[in-house]
C-alpha cells in the first residue's frame, strides 16, 4: 500500500545509474487530478540543499503536478550549479509530462557536497516518465532508498477518501524532520491552506518527535499531493488526524530501520507544565549518548536519564522525578526505587516513562540506541 | 607537579574500600594557611549530587580549609540520606582536622543513584587525615580516578606565586563542565571575590569549552584554594590568566584520556559575529554524532560539518562558509574546494577550522571522536 494506492496518482521508479550499485535511484510521483493541491514541510537546517530551495519556492503556489526524487546524491552544498541542476531536472520532468516546471517538486538524498551526474539523471527522468503506471508506487519507494534496508510505505482509509505514502531515511534522523524524503498522496479534495496546516500539524506530531541520532539533514522534505479524485472534502480536523496517523506509521518505519540500531525507544514524558517542556525533556534524553549506550548494553541506567533531564530548562523539582523503564519504576522522587534487575531490556522495543509532576501535559519522543553498528556504518569513508 | 607543589597545602590519597577493586578511592586536600580563601564552580545540571549541594552552600563563605573527595560513588540522586552522608563526611574531616564542617568541601564521583558505603568511607577519612603530607598530592590525584587511565595534575609558576592542580574525568564530558572533579591550589594571597571571578573566567575559557560526549554530569566541581603562603597579592588579570592556563592544561589532559577516544579534536570557529556564536557553532559540531563517527573513520566529511553548523542560530550566510580540516580548505563558500584526499587524519590530533565570515570573534571547542570503544565502555552494565 503506497502512493499509488490512491485514485489520481501514477508513479515509477527506475535505475538511472546515479548509484554505482545499479539499484533503482530515480522516482517519479504524478498527480493526475482533477485537482493539484499540494503542501510541503522542509528541513529547519539553515544549510539546505538545492532541491529544498527549489521545492519550497514552487510550493508557494500551493499546487504540484509531480515530484521527482533521486537517491545517490543530496545535491546539498553544491552552490549555483547545484541549483541549476535541480531546475534542469524539474524542466525535464515538465517537458515529459507536458506541465510547467513550477508544478514539479524535486527531492534528492545521498552524499552532501557532490554534483549529481546529470548526464545519467536526465535520461533517467525520461525513462521514469515512460514507466509511469497506476501501480508504480512500490518501485518509487524502492528508488529513494539509501541506507534503508526496506522500502517504507503506508495507506490509510478514511471517510470516503484514502491517504497513501512513501518515505526513506535511516540516518541523520533528528529534530526538525530527519534525513528523509516522504511523499503522501490523497484523493481527498483539499484547499491549499488546509493541506498546508494539516501537513504541518501531522509532521509536528510524528517526524518532529523522532530523534534517532540528533543529526539534522540538509534535505528533509515531506510533501502532500491531493488529487481530489474521490470528490470528498473532508473535515479538516479529521483529515489532519488521518494524515497524522499515516505520518506516524512512516515515522515508526524509519525508527525501525535506523542505521545500526538494536532498540526502538519510546520516551514518554508525563506531568509536564507544557507540551513544549515534555518534548524538550524527551528530546534531551533521546539525544544523550550515555543513555543510548546504556540501552544498547541493556542497562536500565536511570541515573543517566535523570542527568539528561537535569540539563533542560523544563519545569520540575529534581526531588520529584519518577522514571520507569519497561514498566518498572526504578526511580521514585529522584532516588532509587524498584529493583533495577526487574527491568527486561532484552527485546527490541523499550518504553521509558518520565513523570515530571509539574503539570498535565505529555509527549512521546522516539529514538534508537547507540550501537557498535551505528559507529561502524557512519565511520566508513563518505558514507 | 600537583596540588601539594604549592606552599601551604598537604594532601593524602588512601584506599577506603569504596571501590571493590581495592584501589585508592579517598582523597583529602588541606589548606594549612595562613589564609583560607576559596572559590568553586559547579555543574549547571539541575539534577545535582548531594556533595554539590553541600559544597555550594559552604562556599558562600568564600573560605575553605579542606576538600575531601571520593571515587567509587557519585552520591547523586540519593535523596535526604545522601545529603546526610555528605554532611557526616564533612563533620568527620572537620573533627580530624580540628576545624569546622562548614570549612570542608565534599566531592564525589562514580555511579549515580547508590548510597556511599559510609561504614568504610568514614574510617577512610580518618586514615586520610593521618596520612596527610606535603607531598601527598600525587596520591590524592590517583584516589579520584574512575575510568581515568592516568592521574591529571598541573603546576604553573607565576610572578612570585604558584598554582597547582589535579583533576579527574573521562566520561560525561560536556557543556557546563564535565564529569570531573578538579582542585586547584595557590599560595597567592587572594580576596574571595577575586578568587571567585578568576575561577569562573578560567572555567569559562577551558572546561566549559570541552565537550567530549555532550553528557553533563551531576557532580562536576572545580575548586580553588588559596593559602596566601607566598605573601604575594597578584594582579587579578594576571592571576586569572595563569589560572586559565592551569585549567586549560587539565582540560587537555581530560580530552586526551576521554573514554574510548581515538582523536583529540580542536574545532576553531572564526569570523563569528560574537564569541557566543563561535562557541555555539563549535559546540554543535562537537556534539554531532555523524561528524564524530566520520572522524573516527578518518573521513574529512565536511558536508556533515556544514549540516551541524546549519542547525544553529549563529549569524552566517550558508553560501559563505569555509571549512578546513588539518589545514586543507576542503570547503569554500559552502561548496567543495580542495581535494579531500589531501587531508591526513591518521594522527590523534585533528584541527577543524570553520570560517563564518560574519564578524571578528573566534572560539575553540574541544571534543573527541565517537568510536566503537566509547560505545563498548559505556554500554557495559552500570559503568
Amino acid at each position: 500500500m503506497t502512493v499509488t494506492d490512491v485514485p489520481g496518482f501514477t508513479a515509477a521508479g527506475v535505475a538511472a545509474g546515479i548509484k554505482s550499485s545499479g539499484a533503482k535511484d530515480l522516482a517519479l510521483v504524478v498527480n493526475t487530478g482533477p485537482e493539484y493541491t499540494a503542501a510541503g514541510v522542509f528541513t529547519a537546517n539553515r544549510v539546505h540543499a538545492a532541491p529544498v530551495k527549489w521545492s519550497r519556492q514552487v510550493l508557494t503556489t500551493g499546487r504540484l503536478k509531480a515530484v521527482v526524487l533521486n537517491s545517490g546524491g543530496a545535491n546539498a552544498c553544491t552552490g549555483p550549479k547545484g541549483f541549476q541542476d535541480t531546475h534542469e531536472t524539474a524542466e525535464r520532468v515538465a517537458a515529459g509530462l507536458g506541465v510547467g516546471a513550477v508544478e514539479v517538486a524535486v527531492c534528492s538524498t545521498g552524499l552532501i557536497g557532490e554534483f549529481l551526474p546529470m548526464d545519467r539523471l536526465l535520461p533517467g527522468v525520461d525513462a521514469a516518465v515512460a514507466a509511469l503506471t497506476p501501480d508504480g508506487g512500490r518501485d518509487a519507494a524502492e528508488a529513494v532508498m539509501t541506507t534503508d534496508t526496506v522500502p517504507k510505505t503506508v495507506a490509510v482509509d478514511a471517510d470516503g477518501y484514502r491517504i497513501g505514502g512513501m518515505g526513506k531515511g535511516a540516518g541523520m534522523l533528528a529534530p526538525g524532520l530527519a534525513t528523509m524524503l516522504c511523499v503522501f498522496t490523497t484523493d481527498a479534495s483539499l484547499d491549499a491552506a488546509i493541506a498546508d496546516a494539516a501537513l504541518r500539524e501531522a509532521c509536528r506530531l510524528s517526524f518532529d518527535r523522532l530523534d534517532s541520532d540528533g543529526a539534522m539533514s540538509t534535505n528533509d522534505t515531506v510533501l502532500l499531493l491531493a488529487s481530489g479524485a474521490s470528490g470528498v472534502t473532508p473535515d479538516p480536523a479529521e483529515f489532519t488526524a488521518a494524515l497524522t496517523g499515516a505520518c506516524r506509521d512512516v515515522a515508526m518505519q524509519l525508527l525501525a530501520d535506523a542505521e545500526g540500531a538494536t532498540k526502538e525507544v519510546a520516551i514518554t514524558v508525563t506531568g509536564a507544565a507544557s507540551e513544549a517542556d515534555a518534548v524538550t525533556v524527551g528530546r534531551s534524553v533521546a539525544r544523550n549518548n550515555l543513555v543510548k549506550c546504556a540501552l544498547f548494553g541493556q542497562d536500565p541506567n536511570w541515573g543517566r536519564i535523570l542527568a539528561a533531564v537535569g540539563t533542560t530548562d523544563a519545569a520540575f523539582d529534581s526531588d520529584a522525578l519518577d522514571v520507569a523503564v519497561n514498566g518498572v519504576w526504578i526511580c521514585r522522587a529522584g532516588a532509587a526505587a524498584e529493583d533495577r534487575s526487574k527491568v527486561d531490556l532484552t527485546g527490541r522495543t523499550v518504553a521509558i516513562e518520565i513523570a515530571l509532576h509539574a503539570g498535565e501535559h505529555t509527549a512521546t519522543v522516539w529514538t534508537n540506541d547507540l550501537s557498535h553498528a551505528y559507529v561502524h556504518e557512519n565511520s566508513a569513508y563518505s558514507s
